[in-house]
């Protein structure tokens, strides 16, 4: 048993230093080490890749004796994530790897000049890597399963798309009723990055950043990176334009506090993380959409919105603000749709991305496709396919199985903040008295402190008492929308 | 081969991964992440020295049949590494880690009041073991010769005793000539930050710093480190009492450039680094001292220094800039000598390490020795143990055989500096006009492009046609002294 929790603890280790070699890249690295970074990038993955998949780690695995139910639980789930990886050959994933790194390329050639065509072999070449990952597990029973269970364990295909099918369903008709109400206090600027910055830093210090265990950068594309549980790395970008970087960082946050207040008994070992790409995207829209566009948090901040940018907002009120954060505009870029149209994005793309692994849709049908469901379910006409279905890397990098994770942390998110508005009514005061312990605390106690202890939906029955359900979502958004309609008239 | 080849490249990957932990954990790092730090440290470090003295290595270094002379050069540095990292009992390197560790606190708590018996048996451990590790080389003719080839490869102590002797001799005279110059100009402030900040970088573009392939940050503790050969970066350190900020940036910039400049062919090798520790600080003092502090170098740096700096250059000349930068002073304390004086602290540790590793010296005299030395070479009375023997971290930490490496480095740095000067005769009036890549491309071309391809020796061998010898070194700081008096009087 020491052995393997020596083993494991060698492959967390490796894990993290991913993390670093990623987060260096991004935000210190000087650009010309690019090259070098590939070759230790790459080196990492594999060791950390060969040292788990080492015979003798099976060995251990099966004569584990764990000696309390953590050593259980790390136990189970190291079983679990080995039989998975045993069984997809090395040759296989490196060559999944590779196809990837050139797809990716040639997709940015192809959105220089809207040639879907100059895309279209290296996406069926993706397809089929993964259709060929999927044969792997032969028990299966949807070829999408695999994929999706390497982000959300445990969860069927069958599940996913009838909760995907009714948050569709309730979505399509609430963006239509949406009111279109003017979000330019908060997406049209001046807002001068001095101002940004000082903002940001306020509202992370309000919500529980310090300087002993966080950091905050600057990167092109924001994104989290924990290199151990005190060592928590954010990063945002400043445009002149919006006020995307409160927002930004509010997300980030919310995928470091998971992080963060894993209980510490679970690090360097295959626990000591989120319990799901779903779960984690829950924990980063609830502080950016339940918390950052809430009433509370608007009345608290926008004092010091107003101090940090008051080229902007010297002459609006909390109110309005409030409002603008909360605008629909059916759009046709997801990494700017607002949080009501966001789930259509993703239905769409969770839709289009089961019937290529099904099969049932051809890469030449796609763009057609894509467009066709756009306007069904925004509304849009597609101009073209940059701004259509070549608009995200994930297909171009072989990511399938992905997507719908993003919904799914809205729909589990929804879940949560019901439960956790049911535990703590007084929520959206405490925020407005710029109080925001208690909410950490509770997901801290609910659901950070388990790591990957429990499978996504077990987690989930235990925080809500439910099984995976878009009503809570539905019904927050619905609210939402209906005060908007109230306001306007 | 390959097989060999690819391995070697994953150490090499393994190392500059934990260059990188280090670089990260001084210059940005949240400082509750020191903990977990330890950990991924420890496990890069285990992993690295575990994957080479593996017997699959062996095999593989039996078997090489390298196809050209870089191969050949590979497979016999890495033979020499692997049959010492073979020697030596993996029990044994743990132990010298530990107790490393903890007489490192020792030390410190010691300084704290003084007192040299609480640390004295810490000390001793760490002399034992290294006694023990050199017992691992039956061989060698000295006990100390072992511990100084883990820094100097190849190097007998009977060579570098007899190299410091007269390193010694030259200096104590010399010492005891120099006059004493007023060097308030660099060690009494004010040197606001702002500027300094400004004059450092404006040094290192000149000499060759970019930010595509460079860095400079704060630390506390200057250093360099090689991520890679294109993403090198410096740290320097600002007193606004004096213009360390400078030299230390030269110096760290003098290690920087010559893992830059290492023929790119060697890198992911065991051979893609500098020659030695002597070698790399021949190269750190070049440049901190035969470059920075050149009549040339201030008739070029001064203007820039006046911009950056008016409140203490307003009135000065670059004359007396530079005769400040050139004053002597025997002074108690190694890291803030001055050039002259400098060797002989080192020459002090050698002698004084050798014999307790010989245990010609036993640790409860060698307070009496030290202070006694440091009369005889420098003529001060030592106060206390904290700015006497207790001064360094190295015997601390367990290194022995490293102090001589300083010396030996400017002694290189004389030959070096004798040889470029006689290729390159015009190089004080390059400085002067702010031109640096002659200098560079001469160092690229006789001296970094090898990496560890050639033994230390043989290396000074092909640079300057010689053996080790300090006469240049000592001719060219007799040189600096007579300047300095003929200026007095």
């Amino acid at each position: 048993m020491d052995e393997l929790l020596e083993r494991l603890a060698e492959i967390a280790d490796l894990e993290r230093m991913a993390m670093l070699l990623a987060w260096d890249q991004e935000v210190v690295m000087p650009p010309a080490g690019a090259e070098a970074r590939g070759e230790l990038r790459a080196t990492v993955g594999r060791l950390s890749h060969e040292r788990f998949i080492d015979e003798r780690v099976g060995e251990l695995l099966e004569s584990a004796a764990p000696r309390d139910e953590l050593e259980a639980d790390v136990v189970r789930v190291a079983r679990r994530d080995f039989d998975k990886a045993r069984r997809v050959p090395g040759e296989l994933v490196a060559e999944m790897a590779r196809a990837g790194v050139a797809a990716r390329g040639v997709w940015l050639v192809a959105r220089q000049t809207n040639d879907f065509a100059l895309f279209a072999p290296h996406l069926e070449r993706n397809i089929e890597l993964r259709r060929r990952y999927s044969a792997c597990f032969p028990e299966a029973e949807h070829p999408y399963d695999p994929l999706l269970d390497d982000f959300e364990p445990g969860m069927s295909t069958a599940e996913l798309r009838e909760a995907l099918e009714r948050l569709r369903d309730g979505l399509v008709p609430l963006v239509a009723a949406a009111p279109d109400v003017d979000a330019s206090l908060l997406r049209a600027g001046p807002f001068p990055e001095a101002g940004q910055r000082a903002l940001v830093t306020t509202v992370l210090r309000a919500v529980g950043v310090d300087d002993e265990q966080w950091r905050l950068d600057d990167a092109a594309h924001p994104f989290e990176a924990t290199i151990a549980t005190n060592d928590v790395r954010l990063t945002t970008r400043y445009d002149e334009a919006e006020l995307d970087s409160l927002y930004s960082s509010l997300h980030e946050f919310g995928h470091g506090l998971y992080e963060h207040q894993v209980d510490p008994a679970l690090a360097r070992t295959s626990l000591g993380t989120g319990a799901s790409s779903a779960w984690h995207e829950s924990q980063s829209r609830l502080w950016e959409n339940m918390v950052g566009r809430s009433p509370g948090f608007w009345r608290w901040c926008f004092p010091h919105a107003r101090a940090a940018l008051p080229e902007r907002f010297a002459g609006a009120t909390w109110q309005e603000v409030q409002r603008a954060a909360n605008a629909v505009r059916p759009s046709l870029i997801r990494v700017s749709a607002d949080e009501v149209t966001y789930g259509l994005h993703i239905v769409l793309r969770f839709e289009l991305e089961l019937a290529l692994i099904e099969g049932s849709l051809a890469v030449a049908d796609l763009p057609a496709a894509w467009n066709e469901r756009t306007q069904a379910y925004l509304g849009l006409d597609v101009p073209d396919d940059v701004r259509g279905v070549m608009q995200d890397v994930h297909w171009a990098e072989g990511i399938f199985g992905y997507f719908p994770t993003y919904a799914l942390g809205n729909v589990i998110a929804g879940q949560v903040w019901a439960r956790l508005n049911a535990d703590l009514p007084d929520l959206d005061e405490r925020f407005a008295a710029g109080e925001f312990a208690p909410l950490r605390e509770w997901l801290a106690e609910h659901v950070h402190r388990f790591g990957r202890r429990l499978l996504p939906t077990d987690l989930l029955q235990r925080v809500t008492g439910e099984g995976l359900d878009p009503t809570p979502y539905l019904d927050y958004l619905e609210a939402k929308v209906q005060t908007s309609a109230q306001l306007m008239s």
